[in-house]
């Protein structure tokens, strides 16, 4: 009686309660163990409770928010700006590095141990302007850019059952954070616009910049010094540096975010949920794993999972649709 | 007569129109530019308006949130920690500069271009153990260390007045954040007790830690390597990294916080506010600032202010009270 009472009163209003949550989501084990977890760890009073402000949710972005495929989405970015750079200056346009860019050839671009001709294309790209300029310059890439495939707006790539689970882990008291390979300034951009995940909460790879008050004010000007990888390893590493305690939800898609799904759901003192991200989905979106063509490797993670208790999405099997409605593909 | 209508129907609830948000401030300059700043950010329709989501406000903490005489008192943590292990093991206890510390000698251990005795107590007492242990230890440390000259815990040395201000600021919106050129672990075990401020808001100085998944779970080990030193120059170059965007609101006390406090104010898109800790009062603090005898030189940021346009905080003219009442002096 006093349950159904509740719920008349709270009606549409209390997470959870309310009609499906996640709508582009069908019915499937993997839905049913994140919306228990989450009704767990919001029930006020019991053993599972978590109080709010250790409600961390960490996810990874190229392939488990938006696609990778055929690249990572700041591979084109470099690529493009790359051919843009190439265009307007006969310097830059005679480097044996950018002309293996602009014939899309990233083996070459690899070669050696430090990677010297990615370094020289990150280098021309990403380093040497200002923090504005740079803002200034993704900001109209991703304005103008068009996926090859999709023919749509790079941005408009996420996924839709993605970001229906972020407004709801949001509504329930969760703080959500990217914590992505990619470059933290890049997603900044546009990450608050586009997942309404602010600045402050997007951990990425970066360089360090340098400070310098001009005749026009102060400026931070990208440098390529004191890299860090925000991959593997160093993502647990950048989750303690960066928010300071454990999150207790972690969204992957690849080996690259075993080590932080393993700080996740290892002996942690709470409720905790790991979420794998597995593209079969060929038709609607891609499908690998093993043997990627572009990134997302997941071998060691998808073998780890029923050992670790990992949850699967099988995108192709769990997803309603995959982008969102606005996309027309 | 709408006006009126409004204040009386928002009566204590509505933050700025209640009595005074901050009780233990006398009023002054200083106070009323604090209270004009933060209504003008948050009267919507207006041209001065800043969304609560771009309200970010930075505090120094040494000297602007709690005291830093006659040590900083993370260097109190140090050495009180190299008595601890020297009285345990005899290797360390012979090391000439664990000696040194123990003397309170902190010439000797900045000797050298590479501070190498600070370095090897900073190995013994910030490296090699999991952050978990390190935790605990600073956890411990807080409970049971007292103030050589209140008497006090040294959490209990924070000041009133600044307490309040960040309680204002939250209520208006505000994000507030710690930079600090203290440990960002060592502030962490209890930032969000202390002031409220969670983990994830708070950025020092730091070395990256090791991640391994052992037989005991995921393990995070604490490493001297790529030490960031979140002071000067640095905490702008923090700021970006950590949280992506510029603050409007910057309270600092030394010149080791000017830096980011030209990035706050100067040719800010939006309005902005920087003010300074002065340490006006021996009798009930401390009174110090071109030559401190610890830490918190205060010269070119005081020079600057007039011209920048920065408030000065005269804690012997401006603050009613310095320490919570907790506190018996």
């Amino acid at each position: 009686m006093h349950r159904i009472l509740c719920v008349l009163l709270l009606g549409a209003t209390g997470p959870g309660l309310a009609a499906d949550q996640l709508p582009s989501w069908n019915d499937s084990p993997t839905k049913a163990a994140v919306l228990d977890f989450v009704r767990n760890v919001t029930a006020d009073g019991t053993e599972g409770f978590v109080p709010a402000s250790e409600r961390i949710a960490v996810f990874d972005n190229d392939g488990t928010l938006w696609s990778e495929n055929p690249l990572p989405f700041q591979v084109a970015y470099v690529f493009d700006m790359t051919r843009t750079l190439a265009a307007r200056d006969p310097e830059v346009a005679a480097n044996a590095m950018v002309q293996a860019a602009n014939a899309g050839n990233v083996k070459k671009l690899l070669e050696g141990k430090h990677h010297d001709g990615l370094m020289q294309i990150m280098s021309l790209t990403h380093a040497g302007m200002s923090t504005e300029e740079f803002d200034d310059s993704v900001r109209h890439w991703i304005e103008s850019a068009r996926h090859p495939r999709f023919g749509e707006r790079y941005d408009r790539l996420t996924y839709q059952p993605m970001q229906e689970l972020l407004d709801y882990l949001r509504a329930n008291g969760f703080k959500t954070y990217i914590v992505s390979g990619g470059g933290a300034d890049f997603m900044r951009v546009w990450s608050e616009r586009v997942y309404g995940i602010p600045p402050e909460q997007v951990i990425g790879s970066y360089g360090r910049t340098e400070f310098k008050l001009t005749d026009n004010g102060p400026v931070l000007t990208k440098a390529l010094d004191h890299i860090f990888v925000d991959d593997k390893e160093g993502k647990p590493v950048a989750i303690h540096q960066f928010i300071g305690r454990r999150p207790i939800a972690c969204f992957g898609n690849s080996d690259g975010d075993q080590a932080m799904m393993e700080y996740t759901t290892i002996n942690n003192p709470h409720p905790s949920i790991g979420v794998i991200v597995h593209h079969t989905d060929a038709d609607r979106e891609y499908a690998y794993d093993e043997k990627p063509k572009s990134s997302g490797k997941l071998f060691t993670a998808l073998k780890d999972a029923p050992k670790r208790g990992w949850q699967i999405i099988d995108m192709k099997r769990d997803w309603k649709t995959v982008f969102p409605s606005t996309s027309q593909h």
